[in-house]
């Protein structure tokens, strides 16, 4: 693919490193590629970033017919710099597409322009520990039309964000809401789709966990309340009486990479685990019966985010005593390990600017 | 609410009046407000229609917080403008927006906006029978920022946009696809909020039944399978031996105007019309028994759209000949002749310009 760059002229002051949190600075430019129906994808070139001329009847304002990726480049201590299986990343992509009716793109094109538009801000990559560039990938409907309908153009837009370590001050397992009430996604919905409609319909709960102590919600299947689905924007894992397990995917959970790349590594270290429904009423029994020794949650944003507390209809149980777990700590160290150049990458995760 | 106006220095030509459709073209300006957190909505204003400055990272093409209304502005023979129950379409918005975690907006000064907006535009209603100028207020999260959480800005636009009339060689009954696979909104979910994340999860299923030659899909709920929920973008009715009867709302479908108004009137009508759970099954059965007498849909852009076959799990059962009902027809031809204004408005439904 070819991509035509044109570079900013008045380059960004970089934000103070040490206060970059999460999604708040972006870089000076950005990727942008075009599709017209009859035409397929087309004009991909690296502009200076900035606002985007939207028309107010752009499809994706009113019909949510977009997606979205997240996933990071890391800076090693040597200042190389890397990508973690971004090709998933960009899979992962066209199986949203196909759920929203979005044409596919190229995988390969796409993990080009990653690269491409990496390179051109790698002077924004962060260097410190736990820091990293989040690389956000979004599809959005831009034909101006009203009526719904899938639309016949769209816009891919890629955008960087230098992100600070999400563990400042060690990692410190988070509480859990889970929720009874509210509803994500259900069997039959967009669920494994990393697509707008999903977040817009956790909000809500978010918003009353939080204003209950809580850090994020887990979520209960749609249809009984019944099965463990996933936790805010993270995969979910326990660890019961030795063995490790994480619910199916069953089509209403995202497929996470992070979570794909615990699971390989539990399996190459000999670590029983197992991919099934799990009711939250048998992480509560194995809590009562003193077997319920980890439970942590997996994305791209911590790696691995142990949680501390559930509570669910009233019911609060502690996990591991609120410490991170062994397994937890084993997984974390190993990826992020892997991530910034510090381990070996016996797995070929990595891709090498 | 003092909105500022700015008129466009270059006026657009006004599209074949013949060959309006739906949603194709707008007119020469647009509402504007913002939204910024410790300073409420502010800065009410008509601008030209043009695109918008939205940023790559602006929330809303990410999470989906955004949300829509739709109604329509009617010019009678002797050239007054007419809106339906607007009121009612604000206070929607309100509702949304609470389920949105948007700040909700005063439904006066919103009311207000859309008659000024109509107004600088009304020489781009069209006076055609059927044809009216078709409304859409919505409201978007356009902080540029990253991280699921509802957002700190917010902008709130109206557009306007000439259509057609909607039944251009009489009024022709649709086919209607029953989707037992695919779900719009759950219970716990966003279903009734006039919000993106439902519209995005309709397209695939819609598309499928396009396919198999079928106008629109009829939802059921998306626990059982069961119960008759919503038909693309109307609400749905049947009437069964002699009574009239909708699915109650429950929480997973879109409380129609144009429904309200439907009950509202058949009530003072003296027809038998009940709100509750009503299953797919019984729909059949009724048909089995010849009591199936008629079934329409009810919505903004048909008011009245009669129902002439439903396919379910293969089973295909034609409504009344496929010809549309004397119920059907008459509410059709009450609230069209209120919105036109040749019939005398008996509810205090208009509001005149
Ligand atoms: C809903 C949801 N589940 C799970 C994940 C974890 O996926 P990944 O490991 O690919 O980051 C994310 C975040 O990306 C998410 O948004
Ligand atoms: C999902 C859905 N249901 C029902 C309706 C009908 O609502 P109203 O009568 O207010 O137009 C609409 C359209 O507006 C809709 O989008």
């Amino acid at each position: 693919m070819n991509i035509s760059i044109t570079k900013t002229a008045a380059p960004k002051q970089k934000p103070d490193q040490s206060h970059l949190g999460f999604g708040i600075h972006f870089t000076d430019h950005m990727f942008i590629m075009d599709y017209t129906e009859g035409k397929g994808w087309h004009d991909a070139r690296i502009v200076p970033y900035g606002p985007m001329a939207v028309d107010p009847s752009a499809m994706a304002l009113h019909y949510g017919q977009a997606i979205f990726e997240g996933l990071k480049a890391y800076r090693t201590a040597n200042g190389e710099i890397l990508l973690f299986r971004p090709e998933k990343n960009m899979q992962r992509v066209n199986n949203s597409n196909r759920l929203l009716c979005i044409p596919e793109i190229n995988v390969d094109d796409c993990v080009q322009a990653i690269k491409e538009l990496v390179k051109v801000d790698a002077y924004w990559i962060p260097s410190a520990p736990g820091t990293s560039l989040y690389i956000r990938p979004f599809i959005f409907a831009s034909e101006p039309a009203l009526g719904v309908r899938p639309a016949h153009s769209y816009q891919f837009v890629i955008i960087l964000s230098p992100v600070g370590a999400y563990y400042k001050e060690g990692i410190n397992p988070v509480k859990i809401y889970v929720e009874s009430n509210y509803v994500r996604a259900v069997r039959g919905g967009l669920g494994e789709a990393k697509t707008v409609a999903n977040y817009a319909a956790s909000l809500k709960a978010q918003v009353e966990a939080k204003e209950q102590g809580y850090t994020q919600v887990l979520w209960l299947d749609g249809v009984e309340k019944k099965y463990v689905e996933e936790v805010g924007t993270m995969n979910v894992f326990f660890k019961i009486n030795g063995e490790v397990v994480t619910p199916a995917l069953t089509g209403t959970i995202l497929p996470g990479i992070t979570r794909m790349s615990t699971i390989e590594l539990l399996k190459k270290a000999g670590v029983p685990v197992s991919e099934r429904k799990i009711t939250i009423q048998e992480i509560y029994d194995a809590h009562a019966a003193g077997k319920l020794e980890e439970a942590f949650g997996t994305g791209t944003a911590a790696v691995i985010s142990p949680i501390g507390e559930f509570s669910w209809n009233g019911n609060v149980i502690k996990v591991n005593d609120g410490k991170i777990g062994e397994v937890s700590q084993r997984v974390y160290d190993t990826i992020t390990g892997i991530q910034s150049g510090e381990l070996e990458d016996t797995f070929g995760w990595i891709q090498k600017l």
